[in-house]
């Protein structure tokens, strides 16, 4: 029995988010085990790093779960592949100690949020961007934003009704780029990567769409204030889960 | 009554091609017609410049319609979108000549083939992007690939049972490029842009097919010999409508 950290990419418009859930349609989770149960002949848990939401992707979540067949490192990933719909996709695989459990190890992640500013939504970014129609004032959005690094309370930026111990969270670097999309040269999309060793239920979605609100001059205080007031209401709309795609997970 | 030129963007991956049918699943121009007949309260043809084939996609197709209600020019495309699924987009609309026809007056035509060669397919291209799994010598793709420019007999690359009159067309320009995907800047695709004043039925992807195949070794032969062969024999497979994106009718 051999400790497998697999790294997985999906497209989570589809899903309902990664947890196994009863009673609902399939999550992420779901198809995994169910992949790996196949290759292992029989009924395996797979432990992922973060149980991302319904709607939201992954270019680097990761799992773990016990290999109970003989099969070579490198062949794991088609292996899992070959029991997966084609919007989940394991690239990578890897022997991992025997103790060690994707989430608990887990020492910071790395989020991107996909947003654009055009008139009209794009049909190639319609699952994975989204797209505010009214015009940002982008520096608006910037100024400040540095704010948010450290080691802050972030109860403004905590979904209600989660139930966590602390509100206290680190974010190691927040950016806002300017990025021009490869495929039309005319078109400009924006992403707010964020990364820390930990998120509050929603806290990147609100965080999101407080800058946004920044953007359309809804909001004037500055994060700064807004962090400080640890009040929900200061802060902004959740921003729509088809922008989030979580990126990296630290180890 | 006004003649309406509109470009307009769709991902063709749930749709039966652009042209009406009768007992199929719907088609682009399907769904325009409905919109535009909403407009107009009264039943309206589009008449589109190309005839995209089932799961190709568009970023500037475009049709042209009698506008039988007052509606100001700039919001003609809102007003159109109001009535369409999100993975059709009008993004413009523009007052034409009383007999502009957006197929008859077309003088060429700009498609892009997106494709990718990694061990795997990115969630993130499922939809747009091709991806070839063995490793492709790329130079072997370039090489020689300015003799399909010109006027030329193009039947080896031509659909068996297509019946048009002539399979001369005149390429103006073909070029393969290599892109960094602004997203995860590890990964790399390709986009073949060629342009010409019209194409044969599969045309576009029989040349990418053709390429693909000098890239794995499979053919041999140059493009000028393929050519002048006038086989379809000789050329490669047809690839994949998913590819393939309709860029620009030129008028």
């Amino acid at each position: 029995m051999t400790n497998i950290k697999i790294t997985v990419e999906y497209d989570g418009t589809e899903y309902c988010g990664w947890q196994l859930q009863e009673n609902t349609g399939a999550t992420i989770q779901n198809k995994l085990e169910q992949a790996v149960s196949r290759l292992n002949k029989t009924q395996t848990r797979v432990h992922g790093a973060g149980r991302t939401d319904s709607g939201v992707h992954a270019h680097g979540q990761v799992a773990n779960f016990e290999l109970k067949v003989p099969i070579p490192e490198e062949n794991i990933p088609l292996a899992i592949n070959s029991e997966l719909p084609p919007d989940i996709v394991c690239h990578k695989a890897q022997k991992a100690d025997p103790d060690f459990h994707a989430r608990y190890d887990a020492r910071g992640k790395k989020y991107c949020y996909r947003f654009s500013n055009n008139r009209f939504c794009s049909v190639f970014d319609l699952r994975f961007v989204y797209n505010i129609y009214q015009k940002l004032e982008i520096e608006n959005m910037q100024t400040g934003l540095s704010t948010f690094c450290g080691r802050h309370n972030f109860s403004s930026f905590e979904a209600s009704g989660s139930e966590v111990n602390t509100s206290v969270r680190t974010i190691n670097s927040i950016k806002l780029e300017r990025k021009e999309n490869s495929f039309f040269n005319s078109k400009t999309e924006f992403h707010l990567i964020i990364d820390g060793d930990g998120f509050l239920y929603n806290m990147v979605r609100i965080i999101v769409g407080t800058l946004i609100e920044r953007g359309l001059g809804k909001i004037n205080s500055s994060y700064k204030e807004i962090i400080e007031s640890k009040n929900r209401h200061q802060a902004g709309f959740t921003a729509p889960a088809k922008g989030l795609t979580l990126l990296e997970v630290y180890y």
